[in-house]
């Protein structure tokens, strides 16, 4: 089996369960408690609060452990802009993009739904980039946050998130990014994207799910999403789940160790991997930014089939990967971010997504694009007969 | 070392261990994924739903896994008042108890700071009981949800949880409860229960750290506290925990089998190690209520000691336990259970929790109430030569 799911989950790395171990097992205590047991699970939080912060060039006490990359995004969007508007009832309004997830799209609808905010949706062009000009003409004197994706999870593109973070803060907004899909292939230095919040998912770069941390900068004021006894410095209640930091800090830390050499090496394997395809499916449609995507998403549309059948044709073939996301539970819509892309829901329907981890290899993927090769023309000659 | 703080944590069952390892290695599909490997995820996360329904008394629907207790208690009372209150708005209160865990306490004070309800407090008797009358006595037609906890984190007083449910229901109002405390030791069949939510944590019975469940009955309609792709039926969104998920199940059949016998069991221990340490300081105050209570639980004060004083003394002696909650992280306030109750302030500073898991033997309890004479005595005779 070829796994190409990578953007899906990933498997633990042994070096991360190593990191863990311990606090499933002897040093199980709870780092609320005043005692030796209780100490030394506070010990271990705080350290793996000091190994993300150094990831993420931040302090340890602006590193919010969350039970995930949805959660950090509900937090931020929502903790942001409750807690600015609560300041200020003018800052009623939140930017996010054409092409966020879910767990930033719904909380920002969540915020029009239940809060009577409004939100603005800065749209994208062809390739999934936002434009600092089509940023610049949904902020608003009242925009009390702007939450715009790192790297988009379906097609791999990179937003220029410097320069959308300039832009909102020449105004005084705060701006959020999720970098859940761009953790371990691009750099998270939050003093040099210039965020002020940022959310990372463990799953997604060998550490189990479960786990993940919300980058919040300095005093930034936020209303919990989950409330009770206090802890994250209350901004997020619940018993730490010592041994989820634990394996999230290893996670990042080791990913941040090789990040440029990886991501450069990968990217060269998945080039190779785009051509290998367009030469063996002629028509194949490369979705998102041809040069500013991630090292580790090939994404395509195969007009004439559909994702589906292509995907069941290269399992049997021996080659996991997606029809785009796995994010958005059981859904049969067209992907809202290819149409946000402009592309015809016909096209949509013959999403592909590959996605790698950094252990993939030239030799699968050469195998992989034989198969794409193979699956695709099973699918067509299958249409062609068959129609409807 | 004896550790009696089982009710701040447990350590993880090696029959938990070895049912969650799996998912934290080979089988670590993402759930929402439709291939083999996301298949597998999904059947385990599905049986571990099922195997959790059956001791839950309910539907595999009715059960939704969580990150723990306090998000468990976040979902339903937050979830089930704003979506009572957006079907309705006259349904603008909520009822909970003086002694709830702050998980719940705080909840409501959200929904109060943010959403406008009013909070309406049930107060407790001497032992930390809710009777009907005082439950009666704060019911209104506008009450969107009663939450009061099963048993008690503090002092371990059990609620005549089936009785207050019944009350709540006659005005057509839903009942929550926190089962965070009483999972493990208490029935938990909701059906015999009559509860419309209940909530259980993984930590306090065997499970890791960073995952809990949230029962909520049938068609009970929730806002979600987290947003997102949608998954657990579209009222709590993320990647499902699928290890953290088959880790509560196998946790909570594992107590479910041997409940009754187990609970007798440590009981009788208990009332033995309330004796021998009443005899050996015999100002000792136990705490709660003197039958109705948790197996697992002794509470006391110790007056003319400070309880910090005497939980140093003891771990200097080989006794690991707790002031009273390891919940409200870093907290020097007297505790606010022990005050609902009448507990004078400088008493409930003198404060200490004994908690015991199931592995609790006689020879232990033998020693650790030796352990607290000689500690009090310690304490005391110091604040007596030196006052202040």
């Amino acid at each position: 089996m070829i796994f190409l799911d990578a953007a899906a989950t990933t498997p633990v790395r042994r070096e991360v369960l190593e990191a863990m171990w311990p606090y499933l097992t002897g040093e199980f205590g709870n780092p609320s408690s005043r005692h030796s047991l209780g100490d030394a699970a506070a010990t271990a939080l705080a350290a793996a609060r000091t190994a993300s912060a150094k990831v993420l060039g931040c302090r340890p006490g602006e590193v919010i452990f969350t039970s995930g990359g949805t959660e950090a995004d509900n937090l931020a969007v929502k903790g942001i802009a409750l807690a600015r508007r609560a300041a200020d009832p003018r800052l009623d309004r939140v930017v996010i993009s054409a092409v966020e997830h879910p767990a930033v799209e719904e909380s920002a609808r969540y915020l029009e739904r239940v809060h009577g905010f409004a939100v603005d949706v800065v749209p994208v062009d062809a390739c999934g980039r936002v434009t600092e000009e089509a940023l610049a003409a949904v902020l608003w004197p009242g925009t009390a946050l702007v939450s715009i994706m790192y790297a988009n999870n379906e097609v791999g593109t990179v937003q220029p998130i410097a320069r959308l973070a300039a832009l909102a803060h020449a105004q005084g907004t705060p701006f959020h990014t999720d970098a859940v899909q761009a953790a371990g292939w691009l750099p998270l230095d939050t003093a040099v994207l210039g965020v002020d919040a940022l959310s990372v998912s463990g799953h997604k770069l060998g550490a189990p799910k479960g786990n993940g941390a919300l980058f919040v900068r300095g005093r930034t004021r936020l209303e919990p999403v989950i409330h009770g006894g206090g802890q994250e410095r209350g901004r997020r209640s619940g018993t730490e789940n010592v041994a989820g930091a634990v394996a999230l800090a290893t996670a990042l830390t080791l990913a941040a160790a090789s990040q440029g050499d990886r991501a450069s090496h990968v990217a060269a394997l998945r080039d190779d991997f785009i051509r290998a395809v367009r030469a063996g499916v002629p028509g194949a449609v490369l979705t998102g930014h041809p040069s500013e995507r991630l090292p580790s998403v090939a994404s395509f549309c195969f007009p004439g089939t559909s994702g589906e059948s292509v995907l069941l044709e290269l399992e049997r073939l021996g080659v996991i990967c997606s029809s785009g996301s796995a994010c958005a539970a059981g859904s049969d819509e067209p992907s809202p971010v290819l149409r946000a892309m402009g592309i015809e829901d016909d096209i949509a329907q013959a999403a592909v997504r590959f996605s790698f981890d950094s252990t993939v290899t030239a030799a699968e993927l050469q195998e992989a694009a034989a198969a794409v090769r193979t699956a695709v023309g099973s699918v067509q000659a299958l249409g062609s007969t068959h129609p409807g």
